[in-house]
């Protein structure tokens, strides 16, 4: 798994080569007259589509949702979605219910594109449209250089959409951002060995940080089985912060941006007036300092940091994993592809 | 809070009263040609309206998507919302953020439907339809007799768009349902007993009963201090069923249904595979035989099983929080009215 890890600078390198298929698929969604997307993913797959739910909206007003994959599978629903794109999403291009939810799209004159690992997937080859990650074989049950590869592209797509070249500049960065933060696994090491005996935690961000908040658990949970368990900070206040016990640590994504003001608000809420213990991730000091440990994140603008953050809370798992004695390749009862209906 | 529990019956029968609001609001729909549903809403609130997830597309083909409000609040995107309803579900209509998400729906040309429980809130004023669940005030900070309410109104508003005559039949026996399922307090309080000391547990479900799995986990959660943490069935395999231990134990719904058959099959491989002490909710016998303890439900069709499942987790959760010495009505750092924004 580490190798895999480290690997990931260079996958995002090549990752990047497929604009001009990327631009394609997005000439195609103008061509289809699509005005919504509607993603079909589960696990990894589904958390780096959750920042196309933010980020397209924003920057191309397509509005995205992820949809219940069981109305395919199980319930036969049919809803129109001729002016959508279905978007499915799985590293393996093996999930059945993802496999059969874009089967029923295509039925149902909706646009389809597959992004997958294996080009000669089931899922590639029910597509109209296909954008391989070329990320190489990946061996460990959790995904990591496959989940940074799914994020770079969905938001390649989104700068397709945008047709916005600063946006393109600022995705050239991220190989380089990557291979930055990847020399940082011995304070990531150091940071672990802190929570090894942890049983639980929250993993909280907000807006274009939900994704990595809910993959960072995901990770944690595979890996280490800790019971983590992530929120959006907005979400949280709605009654889980009940739940805030002096031995659950809080995990705050809270980098520089538009959702900034609130988790640094909701930081300071609990440093001052909960027992909790509290680790942010951010790139803003007057945050770092607030909290009981954090993780400092490259200066770079909201819609970047995803990026960084995933890859610092890729390593903190592994090493927390490792601390605790665990297994990161085979985590128990999980085997690499899921093949749910 | 019991008290509340208890009124369910009156207040359903009571909702079941605005069926010519409902009808008024379903011709709406259908004069502006809505295509899909937009719902905005936190905590108990959203886990009413993913009812309607499942329920809307398979009664009526419109598809039905929960947003990320910050999407409205901090990030200000704009999406094409002229073929959509945005739904504001809220208890007290006092959200600002839910309030905030109707004001650009409106100026975005949406249709929009305020459900809440007071119908001179901001949230009511703002919209251009209103369903009042006139429920009575309700005093204890978790939602109850609010969260059937807005669960029969969504139901109700299903029926109407769908013109089946046969649903209205079902959903007339709703109040019944709740009625018998009131009846079992003491039976709930001998089983909360064997509970007593869990820390954690998870609450699985799928399809039509999602939604009561994350409100059975936010009740939990609110009232009981337990980290519950709620995943589809399906979701589950796909990483976090490596958190699974011998001491948290497994709740899962698994009604008659369409759903049934990987609720039972999931049911089975956690007792033969695993340690973990599972709980089943269900009224299939083969169900409840392989369980380690279960909650029998009434025989009825998986479409109104959401509605005697939740009343059964209300008070089974209710019983939980008085055997750990906790106060029902005011959680820790909770208020009735959460101002997110």
């Amino acid at each position: 798994m580490i190798h895999e890890i480290r690997e990931q600078a260079d996958v995002l390198e090549r990752v990047l080569l497929a604009r001009p298929d990327v631009e394609q698929v997005a000439e195609a969604i103008r061509r289809h007259g699509v005005r919504r997307v509607v993603v079909a993913a589960r696990g990894s797959s589904r958390h780096a589509a959750l920042l196309g739910a933010w980020w397209w909206p924003l920057l191309a007003g397509v509005s995205v949702e992820t949809v219940p994959l069981s109305l395919f599978t199980l319930y036969e629903a049919l809803v129109p979605l001729d002016d959508a794109l279905v978007l499915g999403v799985s590293q393996s291009g093996r999930s059945p219910d993802v496999v059969r939810a874009l089967e029923v799209a295509r039925a149902q004159n909706a646009l389809t594109l597959a992004i997958t690992n294996d080009a000669t997937s089931p899922l590639a080859v029910v597509a109209d449209h296909l954008l391989d990650l070329q990320a190489g074989e990946e061996r460990a049950v959790a995904a990591t250089k496959t989940y940074t590869a799914q994020l770079l592209l969905i938001a390649m797509l989104g700068a397709a959409l945008a047709e916005n070249e600063a946006l393109w500049r600022d995705l050239a960065q991220v190989p380089s951002l990557v291979a930055d933060v990847l020399q940082r696994e011995d304070e990531m090491t150091a940071l672990a060995e802190r929570y090894r005996f942890m049983a639980r935690c929250f993993v909280l961000g907000r807006g274009l940080v939900f994704g990595t908040a809910a993959e960072w658990a995901l990770k944690l949970q595979e890996l280490t089985y800790v019971q983590a368990q992530a929120f959006s900070i907005a979400d949280f206040q709605h009654g889980p912060k009940a739940m805030l016990e002096r031995d659950v640590p809080v995990f705050v994504l809270a980098p520089r941006g538009k959702a900034w003001e609130s988790a640094h608000a909701f930081v300071r809420y609990l440093v001052q007036e909960t027992d909790a213990d509290v680790l942010v991730v951010s790139n803003v000091s007057e945050t770092a300092a607030l909290a009981h440990r954090a993780i400092n994140l490259p200066d770079v603008p909201e819609h970047l940091a995803p990026f960084p953050a995933i890859v610092l809370a890729q390593l903190f798992t592994y090493a927390l994993t490792r601390t605790r004695h665990l297994d990161t390749e085979q985590p128990r009862f999980l085997s690499k592809v899921t093949e749910t209906f």
